[in-house]
């Protein structure tokens, strides 16, 4: 049944499990599904999380793999993501009659499951969704609604498609984040050590204006091992360039309070970019490349900057300097604060909650 | 409705979409599939098979997959199996209630399904079932039927898990091998070029034996390929040592027909090894490594003999070349005969299909 007058909705929310919901390190996916929970709870409804044993919730917990698939496959007790991930979409569908929305976010693969739920049941995909599998999958089941991170994420998707996507952007919890109107004098670049988030170009840009950087974050697979050892290592030098590696969500907070302005060099068409939020978050103003959804987040004068080259993102440096740390926090909470990522859900699950078949 | 009387079995056998049914080179699962289905037909039962749109079937084609996803890969126009795995099981889902039983070859990754569908679901696993994920998922749907390759392939499976599971030995069309007792005086090797199949062996044991011999197939994998240009290729003289490449359907046969026996030297724990049936049905023994299924496909002194080391191997193959060929065939026919693969998967079937639940 539909949930009728004051009813709580009833949710499902399906996370990957690469990691833990919340993550402990790495694991944006997890992290937004955890905050979103967490404010769907907090706003009556009754959740249902199909995530990893390990994870911490307030939410009614299902778990299909006792530990977080990541770790398994450190200890070599997993090889494969669909396993597992199969497993857990599958268990979700067989109480699908306990829920009024089924929200997956294993990946746009899974999408013709939908079709076997009478439950209504909303994608978010945490990846790209202009490769030929996605469009191929998209194309071939227009009726399945998706919660696009962004309109760049979407844009190579066809015009008709498009109307069953909503775009909604992430948020993050603001509570967990600190504004900050006293910060150091370094920028920071805090990213996966790969050549397309270009934390080389971060160094360049720091060069330019005269300033230290710090880096955090680490290379993920063994082509960002590479790149990071033959690109961006030669130019660490402990003083003017640091390199922390891997940090913990307080440390990052807190590098996020500290740097005078985080810069986001990316060099491909990002989806979304949760860290320019938390930076905004600490009161820390954005300097990115325009790619992707980058002009859809930051807001040019009042939350940062963007650019096309590294030169002009040099450039745009002393201005992000100057904008007002408090008006950067707080024009970032209205946008991309966790009450209006939860409220954009909340309106898409009722509309959505009607079409149950029966 | 499961079937009374004489109705036909409704089945549908859901192969993968990595090359077509049959397979115009490699792909051993698709072309078990392809003289299932045939054979299905000839017996009076209604067959649809879910196949890549360039499959060529006596069956209803349904097709998600324009073309194979090999083709397409190599096309870049596809990049990873799941996408198209997904929605080929799940679009025969959907029709459940057309099928009295759903026969699916997708892998083990999706078994979970299984526990969607109202019609009953039989899983052939064309891969091993013995690492970790395999044996979770195994385990953790005791109710899913499997059809076993050997007795071998679930070896490392529970006891109480191996009750559900039935061993089917794979058969192949004889009509489309003929018999020869006229062989030329040569040692075939024939199967991808991988350390595991072990071409290198093959060509040891018949220099050990005063042999030439012929091999055929390729390197499928960048580190197969190293393999191949470390430790195969240097052997290969072009006189005592030939090297074909890949070979077609009818010149395999030729291969095997004009072969004195076929070198199977493997260093891994096979599964079937369709190939030493499809020797046995041109009369040309096999000599092989007593490793997985070997033990339980070749009858030593009717159809091959099998040893431990490759010094064994070689001590063997003078009397392999005093077998029997027609012996060799037609005992391979009873045991290895599509007529038999059928008549077993049917058995299974009529069983299975009154477990439909409503």
């Amino acid at each position: 049944m539909a949930p009728t007058g004051n009813a709580p909705l009833r949710i499902a929310q399906v996370a990957p499990v690469w990691t833990s919901v919340p993550p402990t390190e790495y694991g944006g996916a997890e992290q937004v599904v955890h905050w979103l929970t967490e404010g769907l709870i907090r706003d009556g409804c009754e959740v249902t999380l199909f995530a990893s044993g390990d994870s911490r919730t307030s939410a009614v917990l299902h778990s299909t793999c006792d530990r977080n698939l990541l770790a398994k496959m450190a200890d070599r007790e997993a090889y494969a993501y669909e396993p597992y991930a199969n497993a857990t979409l599958v268990e979700a569908l067989r109480m699908a009659d306990r829920f009024d929305v089924i929200h997956c976010h294993l990946g746009a693969a899974f999408i013709p499951m939908a079709t076997l739920c009478p439950t209504p049941m909303l994608y978010t995909v945490h990846a790209g969704l202009d490769l030929a599998d996605e469009l191929w999958i998209l194309e071939r089941y227009p009726d399945v609604p998706i919660a696009a991170l962004s309109h760049s994420q979407v844009a190579a998707v066809s015009a008709a498609r498009r109307r069953n996507i909503d775009v909604i952007y992430h948020g993050c919890d603001f509570d967990e984040y600190q504004g900050s109107t006293a910060p150091g004098d370094y920028l920071l670049f805090l990213s996966r050590m790969s050549s397309y988030k270009n934390p080389a170009g971060a160094i360049r840009v720091a060069r330019a204006v005269g300033m230290p950087i710090i880096l955090a974050g680490k290379p993920m697979t063994q082509a960002e091992e590479r790149y990071f050892d033959e690109e961006v290592q030669p130019l660490v030098d402990g003083r003017a360039v640091r390199y922390l590696g891997p940090v913990s969500a307080a440390e990052k907070v807190e590098l996020m309070r500290g740097a005078a302005a985080l810069v986001f060099p990316i060099r491909w068409e990002e989806h979304f970019g949760v860290v320019m939020i938390e930076a905004m978050a600490c009161g820390c103003p954005v300097v990115a490349s325009r790619r992707g959804s980058v002009s859809e987040v930051v807001d040019p004068g009042i939350t940062g900057f963007y650019g096309e080259s590294e030169d002009e993102l040099a450039a745009l440096v002393p201005r992000a300097l100057s904008l007002d740390r408090r008006t950067i926090r707080a024009h970032a909470r209205k946008r991309f604060g966790v009450d209006r990522m939860v409220s954009d859900h909340l309106d898409l699950y009722r509309r959505l909650a009607p079409r149950r078949r029966h």
